[in-house]
């Protein structure tokens, strides 16, 4: 069977979960619990050396790290549907939507990050959220801009889902989760507001893992 | 004619200068200095949102920011020679040492984070070099055990070139330039030093760069 090394809360772990679900790949969940330093066992320390979430393993224990080169690798074992365009320049365009959320936004708002602002940099809670909102916002403009100019409010980029929506809905709802206002981002609030209804995005959310607390 | 709007210090513009030179693609430099800010001028948002460096644009105007998305666009358009592997699982690999550099490394490290850290945290030179050459470290870390299992001291995934050693070399030059102590990565410093001689690489380091200060 397929594993996915995750954490119910892990936004870079439901983005996988998403593309599990719209190529409807059987997988089951090892959950490692962040808040109790579990990415850092050595037996996952072993699995993936960074201690970071997920780890995508197949039955044979091939494994691989970092979320987006899962995704474009269950995009070339699994095909269909596609996650990709086909030109080369609109694939181009995806995946620079997705490495504006995946390198600009998410890596510098992680709890890795924000625990290292607590402890190294005596940073109180309403710091760490100036801090997460404030890249969160960069990040945002530029892809608002982008949205806006296609005039989609269904999809971040063309006119089917790609990778690029699977990795915004689960960062529209870290902004929430971090109370980051998203007011200026109408159009990216349209389109998450479509993509979340979606079964695939909706009962992959973090709430619905196993491993959420109840 | 193809240009690379990019800025001669840039790690992330870099990367993409070793992919054309290894693919023989020409291109021209459209420089943007970003110790005064001119990635922030109304023509260069216009074309990038963002208001980062690089984006690739070519002769009918089309373009698209991001390192990553413009270098996997290169081996798209360009395949030979290519710097992907063939299988989906060593492409998976190569791609996940690339992210590894490009989402967890280089954007927590980059000019506009270290001037906000100055600005809103106060933060002085010491601090700031801390705060680098620890995310740089985490990194490393992981990247070192990744080399270190597979054995070679010629490239960082196989045995030959991948987007995994052209992001590397850009890399480890930041953490000489700001004094990080890479001695307990010696298998990096080896393939750092085995690519650094080749001629994609030598050719077109910063020093290198049109827009250098001579």
């Amino acid at each position: 069977m397929n594993v996915l090394h995750d954490y119910w809360r892990s936004s870079a772990s439901w983005r996988v979960r998403i593309a599990l679900a719209i190529k409807g790949i059987e997988w089951q969940s090892h959950s490692h619990d962040l808040t109790r330093n579990e990415q850092r066992d050595p037996t996952y320390l072993d699995l993936n050396p960074q201690g970071l979430v997920p780890t995508w393993q197949e039955a044979d224990g091939w494994s691989v790290g970092q979320s987006i080169a899962i995704l474009e690798y269950l995009e070339e074992r699994y095909p269909k549907p596609s996650l990709l365009p086909e030109t080369p320049r609109a694939r181009a365009e995806v995946r620079s939507l997705v490495q504006v959320i995946a390198c600009d936004i998410h890596p510098l708002n992680n709890l890795r990050v924000t625990r290292h602002l607590r402890d190294q940099w005596q940073a109180d809670e309403a710091r760490v959220t100036d801090w997460v909102c404030h890249w969160m916002r960069e990040g945002f403009i530029a892809l608002e801009e982008r949205a806006r100019r296609q005039g989609s409010s269904e999809h971040l980029h063309g006119r089917s889902l790609t990778l690029a929506d699977v990795c915004l809905v689960p960062q529209l709802y870290n902004a929430k989760r971090f109370g980051c206002s998203t007011e200026d981002f109408p159009t990216l609030n349209a389109i998450g507001a479509h993509l979340s209804a979606l079964p695939a995005f909706r009962d992959t959310r973090p709430e619905m893992h196993p491993g959420a607390p109840r």
